[in-house]
């Protein structure tokens, strides 16, 4: 099973896929990614992504490291594990792509469907999408220290993001479901535990999804 | 006028190249430029290609490092210089992506080719493919010092590379230009020299060619 879960900045993913890494570790063998990154090659260009540098990074060069990331990510990390019947939960995937690089750069959506047909064998089963208010989300990343190449961008940028993930969201009931993110970490967590739970019990993540 | 230069290792593109800005730059402004690479991002990008590493670098994760490298090329380097009327000069392009991607990792042309369709701009005026005996350009380059991540290859690799220039060419005779690398580098020049010169004269590169 492959887990996705996406959202804007401070929204509370990574306090989220740590908590069900450890309730469902207990009862299978659960691998724990991201992206952009997930292997060694993958981080460096990671590296490259984030650091805030002074060559402008054209927004068509930022997708094609993404995709050249996520190409070998799929190949050393989340296909291996799924043939080993492992649960992966992925910090960020496809769908990060359109929101930022579409929602927020204004690259056209079919240069990034193109992509995704063309290099990406395996999609997500079930995304979570953390939505919480754009300036909250804001807010809590600020607190974490130095800003990256895409923290630094302003509001309107994750406006347009947040926008996109909404739009996503409405497209694919039957992959992505949609989490309130103003909720306390424990609940969050009991919550997409549930779905979890009825998804791998043979239910259909449109049955489960409440949108 | 965008011209690139082609070939396997070691047939002595950079020594033509830099005879061919010197005696261009008597008459007009010179970029003189390569693939992967030709600004600081981009050569970051190269470094992760060519530096070899523990880890198996997937052939996609590979062009698609290339086609990153390349958009970010086009928008700071080549198209900005033959907007202001430059000569540019790469060493390596488009074609070698499908040369060592296609023929040398085996990928689709299919898949090259809509990259190059959705994310190259621009595409040379000119292509010079310099043709020698694989044998030869790979002597020459072990002469050069420590092999990157290509050079590493063994010499099948470089034969199919060898042959899918070859059949470029043949299906390119409107751009691509087969030149005799065994040559001396001052004949390499000469005939080069000559050919660019009817080209800026007016005539069209189907005209020019041998082939």
């Amino acid at each position: 099973m492959f887990i996705s879960f996406e959202g804007t900045e401070g929204v509370g993913k990574s306090t989220l896929i740590a908590s069900l890494n450890q309730s469902l570790s207990e009862k299978s063998a659960v691998v724990l990614t991201r992206e952009p990154g997930g292997t060694p090659l993958a981080e460096q260009i990671r590296e490259l992504l984030l650091t805030p540098k002074q060559e402008q990074m054209n927004p068509a060069t930022e997708l094609l490291l993404i995709y050249a990331a996520r190409a070998q990510h799929l190949d050393q990390v989340i296909v291996p594990a799924l043939s080993a019947n492992k649960i992966v939960l992925c910090d960020r995937f496809v769908d990060a792509s359109v929101a930022y690089q579409h929602g927020g750069r204004g690259m056209d959506k079919s240069q990034i469907d193109l992509l995704t047909d063309t290099f990406v064998a395996k999609m997500p089963d079930l995304t979570f999408w953390l939505d919480l208010p754009v300036e909250q989300g804001m807010q809590r990343a600020k607190n974490r220290g130095a800003l990256d190449r895409f923290e630094q961008e302003k509001i309107e940028f994750f406006q347009r993001i947040q926008a996109s993930y909404r739009q996503l969201a409405e497209q694919h009931p039957q992959r992505i479901i949609r989490l309130d993110a103003s909720q306390s970490a424990k609940q969050l967590h009991q919550q997409a535990l549930e779905i979890i739970e009825k998804f791998l019990g043979g239910k259909a993540v449109s049955e489960i999804n409440p949108m």
